[in-house]
């Protein structure tokens, strides 16, 4: 592994004790891994790999395209594990680890004799693994159980399911390849990739990255592999259902792609794994492509949010700036997904490009999947609702629970970027980190009220006096912020900007104290002309966090409202509103319904009335009582 | 039947002769007719009706929820028969004559012994007919046979298939009542009840109106017909894909019910046949029943074109004011099902409530749903399109080209109601009628620019001097009509204006002339505050006829203009364009990209300067290049 990328601290090694956070990971601990485990249960998740059970359940078989949601359920127990070892490094939890115990304790007896490791292909289609790359998830499974492997090792010291992992890998690595005999496959949905780098790290073998690699740089070659599979099966490639290969990012070699297509979360987990590749490996034509995917993403196809993804179709991606509010898709696995990618964009250095990017997705389009509670889930995060659209408890795809909960509960693997001599400050939130640079230990504090207030404050305590570079980020949207060291602030002289980090660098010492000072003025978001389902419209942001109208807090129906340019925007803190939360207000005024009684069109315009708005933050919304929700307000 | 109502003519009884009409009605002729009997042909419809061809095919049987649209082909076979009676009013083709004379011999070699005719349950189900009155539309392909029938006997004298029909609706007579040992049952999808009327209207049979009367009047009773007959098929009422029979309006006995729901051609199907027995029957609280249902759709779920129904899901409606624009399902047959509906509305009087939304939903949300040349259609009719929703030449479930192909070829029977000494003037459509009011015979020639022009010449050519009443509607857009009577202006005293008709009553001799002028200006309609989609939005209608932007014309993206509320819209009449149209033209501005390279968001809002916009009635668009759509422009 190289030492100049970027590495993320373990989640062990960052532990968050934040006011904003820390409840929300408590959540996570308390709601959502009993209430996912649960229902895993009920579904017959945990069943379905369970070798003494010999009637499995088949469930959901005439699901979409007559395709069954069970073929991942082995991502869905990866992930429940993956979660479960985030939580235990909160501290440990006996009824928690016998349950997951039992559950690694059944995938070692479900693992075949050469290694193979997937209860779709051993119970349900016993024969016909490795047959189908394209449509089931049979590397995507691996590679999900891989992360909660390494998870629940960090956290227990517990190497089972790693050993587990590790044989099933070998035997991909022996099957896929460019060797002789080997297949020349690749999975439909990519996660292995961004896993196999994360268990060489884990493991210390590079052959894991060498096999992620190679499922890279084999994606989307001709002759193309999932024609010949196809064939193979007696399947006809051109009748797929999703008709391009866009629809999984195998249309073209990595290199060669330009746009941000097809399916959402894959694209995500693909370039995730590009990101790390091009990292590990120095490849500046990988990197290049990657920066080429996310300029696209971020110019033209991504919602305010960080959420993106406009089509329930495709789960995916359409056309430059289609960026529809009420029937936006949006993944959270997707806003997840781009935090993911983001943060592994982040490896080759700090550049605030990603890493407010990466802020946005966690605060908003991610975050927002998730009840404030923990129990209750988004799967689609539209912009837009006419209170029609609630959380729900259990869904036939439960893919996002599991993602935005792994995500929450690992928060510390996303705060810091740690090389040879420089350590990252990517995200302001509180925390204590026992992080290595230039050989030497050092304890990285961070406290702070963000993103309610502005102030961060970073302690740095190296076990000896050591020269390295401190960078932190100055986010986008803060073009007034105001650093300080041990209480002097820091003139242009002492630091240097770059990327929209200010790197430090001098001999640090026990208790140096930096400070970082932003102002969060509200913002008027305006889109880009292009979009035109936010013409005459503007979105509320205040730091990281993009607001919206909620039903419950205004008085009359939201697209009445129009909010005009010059109004003042008054933030305040409602310690009683969903466990406290700021929130914006401001005069506006209101279309009325006087005289439309009975008339549905007329030729005179709605009178007026003084109204007032008030938005919470995007992520809070539906934790109260049903009703509207909209992001893009009308200007004035 | 009653004397009093007042009863449309004919087809045959009503020449049109339209400078905005023959048009249309040749293309029906030329292209509609020619090529939906091509398309029947080759997908199999005709075949399936033909007893020589032993191996029926099977198609489309994975369809939306597993269910086969072939089950309503025969439907298909009743428009194509009927919408080629109609043409051949307008002039004998042995060809199309000889087709439709094949077909019905088939369909009388299919009919079976005991005059049961519906080729799904001969050929692929037999022995199940009337098992699944809900689902399987069987009721519904009897109805629209039974238009057929009539249609072609109108125009041709021959009455094969009338006889059949007739045959046909003796047994369904003798099936379906309240007496011994008959079936309480009625079709999910409402058609055959209007179609019964027409067949008693025709035959001089009341039998026919007692059957659909009975068909209305069962409708919606508890116990529930639908439930019993899921539970003798073995299946479980509560497990029906759409839930609440709010689908097929038979939630409720019709007289209880107070709201458009569910399947909208369903609904305005089951209010014609509504609306034709509260006519012949005069009963007053199904007339009632028909009014408050009325006023539901026209104040809470009506779009500006006259289309209903924004959900692809159920095909129809869903709550009061959810009216989006880009996802409007609106089908065709839905907008051509409210022009049936309004025009049996009329069978009780002169109303332009009913009249005006009579022509709202022909020249705008029905006749988008065909090309010009008629060859190509919409199923769905947004308002805003962004160039993705385009014409198709086929559907896999063909309703609309008939529907839309019938309703224009037909167009002469919405023109006027006649009772027993009154004629009231409905339509403004060049036409010669030969009606008979207050037992004389009387010739009625309309010559008229109309649409474009908003002057009508109304000829009145009684055989002899006769008193009777003439009740010309005075549009509600139109506050200042002028009627004149032979040359000179008529005067409040000279009529009496009784819901929107101005009612003149007078002995009428020899070469009466009235005219009717009325100016056009270029309204700016707004939408109820309640419209989320709208808010902010005005839409333009000159006359009858709404208006759209369409990409070809103007040079931005529609949704980047803005038109202010004082600027002057100008109506030219382009005679290059689309077979000459009248165009609507003004000064507006639109947000430039200026400072927008590479960004999606920003803080400052765009620039803004000057354009022009040009706008097309809204039944033209996408007769031209692929491009948007924007019926609801930005108001400024």
């Amino acid at each position: 592994m190289s030492g100049s990328i970027f590495q993320a601290p373990t989640a062990a090694m960052v532990r968050v004790d934040d006011p904003f956070w820390s409840p929300r990971v408590a959540s996570v601990r308390s709601g959502t891994v009993p209430v996912f485990y649960e229902r895993c249960r009920e579904a017959g998740i945990l069943d379905h790999i369970d070798p003494d059970i010999a009637d499995k359940p088949q469930r959901d078989l005439a699901g979409i395209h007559g395709f069954s949601t069970q073929r991942f359920w082995d991502s869905d127990i990866g992930k429940l594990i993956e979660m479960a070892g985030y939580v235990l490094l909160l501290g440990r939890d006996a009824e928690l680890e016998a349950r997951i115990d039992a559950l690694i304790d059944r995938l070692d007896r479900m693992q075949q004799p050469d290694g193979y490791l997937n209860s779709w292909f051993i119970y349900q289609e016993p024969g016909k693994r490795w047959t189908n790359l394209r449509d089931d998830h049979e590397l995507y499974c691996a590679g999900h159980l891989i992360e909660g492997a390494i998870a629940y090792f960090q956290a227990t010291g517990k190497r089972a399911l790693l050993d587990i992992m590790c044989r099933y890998a070998d035997l991909i690595a022996a099957t896929f390849g460019a060797g002789p005999g080997q297949k020349r496959g690749y999975c439909g949905h990519p996660e292995i990739e961004l896993a196999l780098v994360e268990l060489a790290r884990a493991t210390g073998e590079k052959r894991y990255l060498d096999l992620a690699r190679y499922f890279i740089e084999e994606r989307g070659r001709q002759p193309h592999y999932y024609d010949a599979e196809a064939r193979a099966r007696g399947a006809d490639p051109a009748a797929w259902h999703f008709g391009s290969y866009e629809y999984c990012q195998a249309h073209l070699p990595v290199r060669e792609q330009t746009k941000v297509v097809g399916h959402a979360v894959r694209a995500m987990y693909l370039y995730s794994g590009m990101a790390e590749i091009a990292a590990e490996t120095g490849d500046a034509s990988l990197k290049a492509a990657g920066e080429r995917l996310w300029r696209d993403l971020v110019s033209k196809r991504l919602y305010v949010t960080g959420g993106m993804g406009p089509s329930a179709t495709n789960e995916g991606f359409t056309a430059d700036y289609d960026l529809p509010n009420r029937t936006a898709y949006a993944e959270t696995c997707a806003a997840v997904g781009l935090v993911f990618w983001a943060s592994r964009m982040l490896r080759m250095g700090p550049d605030r490009r990603y890493a407010d990017m990466m802020e946005l997705a966690l605060y908003n389009g991610a975050l927002s999947g998730l009840s404030l509670d923990g129990t209750l889930f988004f799967y689609e995060n539209p912009l837009e609702s006419r209170g029609d659209h609630r959380r729900w408890k259990w869904h036939r795809c439960p893919c996002c629970p599991p993602n935005i909960g792994r995500l929450i509960a690992s928060l510390g693997r996303y705060v810091y970027g740690v090389s040879a001599d420089a350590i990252a400050v990517h995200l302001f939130i509180g925390s204590d980190a026992k992080l290595t640079v230039a050989n030497t230990a050092v304890r990285v504090t961070q406290r702070t009220h963000y993103p309610w207030e502005g102030s961060v404050s970073i302690t740095i305590e190296p076990e000896h006096p050591v020269e390295f570079e401190l960078a932190v980020r100055i986010p986008g949207w803060c073009p007034n912020a105001i650093l300080r060291l041990n209480g002097a602030q820091l003139m242009r002289g002492d630091m240097v900007i770059d990327a929209g980090y200010a790197r430090i660098r001098r001999r640090w010492s026990v208790r140096d104290r930096v400070e970082l000072v932003m102002p969060m003025p509200v913002e008027r978001l305006r889109a880009n002309p292009e979009v035109a389902d936010d013409a005459g419209r503007v979105a509320l942001r205040r730091g990281p966090l993009v607001y919206c109208l909620e039903g419950v807090d205004n008085a009359v129906p939201l697209n009445r409202l129009t909010l005009a340019d010059r109004t003042t925007i008054t933030p305040a803190f409602d310690d009683a509103l969903l466990g406290g939360m700021v929130t914006l207000s401001a005069a506006a005024s209101a279309e009325t319904s006087e005289g439309w009684e009975g008339a549905l069109y007329r030729n005179a315009p709605p009178n007026r009335a003084p109204a007032a708005i008030k938005a919470i933050p995007y992520f809070a919304w539906d934790n109260r009582d049903a009703g509207e929700m909209l992001v893009w307000i009308r200007g004035g």
